[in-house]
């Protein structure tokens, strides 16, 4: 055997690979719908103002655009986005509390290095963001899950979770959270249950991460304040990204955070990738600048929600009988839980991919994976409506099959 | 105090801000002479082709390089790196033996991550890369420094050290190098000493990093083969970065090593970015095609080695009483050692400031920063030659009066 094979076979228990993923993979290039992914639609990127600016930003200001930039990000760009987060009623004090990251990947990366040590108490949504739940637990967080409604976060359940944990001298370090739109469900925290998580932040003294992607393109009028806006005493980590709101080929995220809390991220950051590339940097700031920004998310949010309701229609027409699911007002995705709580949803994916379409089964979403057995999330911002129509109706026909066996069986 | 201050001071002493860097800020916009930077010099961007590449990438592929891609990088990119790579001699399997990365800091930071556990012994050349130390130091490695002279690394010295290890049943797990046109030195490891280093790697059995920034434009020519290319066992991860041969802006590294290797960085950089700008890996692969990394290859080779040239004459003229230093082949820097030891070049630096100078205190280059007391780096990359000879004069006169200065007290 080589020996590199031989110095990286000691190293695979530390750095496991998804079995869903690699499963996907093998997807790739076939006839199959995928319900699976979490792609935006190319259709709402701005490829003629996005080009435009590109050459000019390269040719007007190449010298610093193509150049090494500071590690908190470019100051123009972070003015730029101040103003944005700000103009969505967002709480940024200073340009200082902001910090540019390579996509909110890289966010929720530095956030998990710079504070969380292991066996630090982790509380999540359950189903919450699957790959915030593998940062965690690349830091050996111990991770909590606390269920969500139609009003997001339970958070009657966490206080009780956080009273049982103070009786053993325990406290969570984060709570994270995305309250809207949330990732995969869909569902947005009351304003009651956001003012009620940051009293209990202050009470059992943990800091909160607001993960936020989808805020900007909601399908429904909604109100609510961000936790970030609602948060007095700087406790709240506000993250979001470029990835839903312009293009994810940008690789462009941020936070916006006390300065003292960007400052260590701005240090962790340093040795992680010294600074994220310049010139997405210096496009988006011109793309704010010009109004792609607002453009792109007028066309998103007409796109996507036309997407979902053609997803929520065929849920309707072909799933009632076997699931139920929750009606997303914002986001990319809807959360489908089958009636038949012993059909566990990773094994059917075989099954699934036989019959020409492919989604991620619940369980990588939930900190307990036996809790999401029986569901599957399903993504509608990147298949057209007909294949959204023709992918459900292939996912019920895998569902009713599978009801068919296990009963001869 | 704001609750959020409270938890930044609590984790303060696990992300230590360096001094230097800090010092080195306040210098920014000030009419200081900086040979502390390592930029490369904007003359050298390709402006004109980049602009057009930018726009029809985006233009024509749009769809593609503005959305997500593999973690892996994206794959025509990926083959034509492949090509370029081999084109130079190095050694390359297979494009999955590739993986791309977030500028070469994400690269080294990946290869802790994957492979460094707290305590495992790293061995470097001492003076070496400043980031690299960050990097091993993050990671709690047990760091030891082996010198190098006008050959490169003393291997000869390093297995003196391997020797002693093994008798205390102790060995590395990674030897890194920068073997050619070595940071911050400008040396270059002989072939011989290549040759014995993959010997010393199979007989005590450790991975060798091959950092290689500079080798595509040496100043003068020379004969050697790349650590990668001589290594029979896949023992060696070679890295290198766009942000010399085409332009930093992008933030393009990358990594050849064998492909169980790559897999676990890949697995690793999941975690940390999801995967690196897609956008950038388009252009960069676009400029590859059409000749654009040769173009600015020739041009950064004349410059640099003019540059280079006024350096070494104004270290000639100015400090051949007051110091030595190391004629580099390649690369931005010269390291200079004052000939007086007892100078601590870090407490020279406040009064150099003074006197419209900047430079790196040669301290953060070694393991054991004692070593380095006496010495600086010079950077010759980004300051025009009127400004590296004014530089280099006033270093020469802060150095003088500080002699004055010791005598008189």
């Amino acid at each position: 055997m080589v020996d590199g094979k031989r110095f990286a076979a000691k190293r695979l228990q530390k750095f496991k690979a998804s079995e869903i993923r690699e499963l996907l993979k093998l997807t790739e290039g076939k006839d199959i719908i995928s319900l699976a992914g979490g792609l935006p639609d190319p259709q709402i990127f701005d490829v003629e103002d996005l080009a435009e600016i590109a050459r000019e930003v390269i040719l007007e200001k190449g010298d610093k655009a193509l150049q090494y930039s500071p590690t908190l990000g470019v100051t123009t760009f972070r003015e730029e986005l101040r103003e944005f987060t700000r103009s969505h009623g967002i709480k940024v004090k200073d340009t200082d509390d902001i910090i540019v990251t390579t996509g909110s990947q890289e966010a929720l990366y530095l956030i998990g290095r710079v504070f969380i040590d292991p066996g630090d108490i982790v509380i999540v949504e359950e189903p919450t963001y699957l790959a915030a739940l593998n940062v965690f637990r690349q830091y050996d967080a111990n991770l909590i899950g606390i269920p969500i409604d139609h009003d997001g976060m339970r958070v009657d359940l966490l206080e009780e979770k956080l009273v049982e944990l103070d009786a053993k001298g325990l406290r969570p370090k984060i709570v994270y959270s995305v309250p809207t739109a949330q990732n995969p469900s869909g569902v947005t925290m009351t304003n009651d249950r956001r003012k009620k998580l940051l009293k209990l932040a202050e009470e059992y003294d943990f800091l909160v991460v607001e993960d936020d992607p989808y805020s900007f393109f909601l399908f429904e009028e909604e109100k609510f304040d961000y936790l970030k806006t609602l948060d007095p005493n700087g406790r709240v980590l506000y993250v979001s990204t470029f990835s839903k709101i312009m293009a994810p080929g940008l690789r462009l995220g941020w936070v916006v955070a006390d300065k003292s809390i960007i400052a260590l991220l701005e240090l962790a950051k340093q040795a992680v990738d010294l600074h994220t590339a310049t010139l997405p940097q210096y496009i988006a700031e011109e793309a704010l600048k010009r109004g792609v920004v607002r453009k792109t998310l007028g066309k998103a949010k007409k796109l996507y929600a036309k997407k979902r309701n053609a997803m929520l229609e065929a849920l309707k027409d072909e799933m009632s009988d076997l699931a139920t699911w929750i009606e997303p007002i914002g986001g990319f995705f809807t959360m489908v839980f089958l009636n038949d709580r012993s059909i566990d949803t990773s094994e059917l994916l075989l099954k699934a991919l036989e019959r020409g379409v492919a989604y991620v089964p619940g369980k990588s979403f939930f900190v307990n994976p036996d809790k999401g057995k029986h569901s599957m999330r399903l993504n509608f911002s990147y298949p057209s409506e007909e294949q959204i129509r023709e992918g459900v109706r292939r996912i019920a026909a895998t569902v009713r099959a599978a009801m068919v066996e296990a009963r001869a069986s």
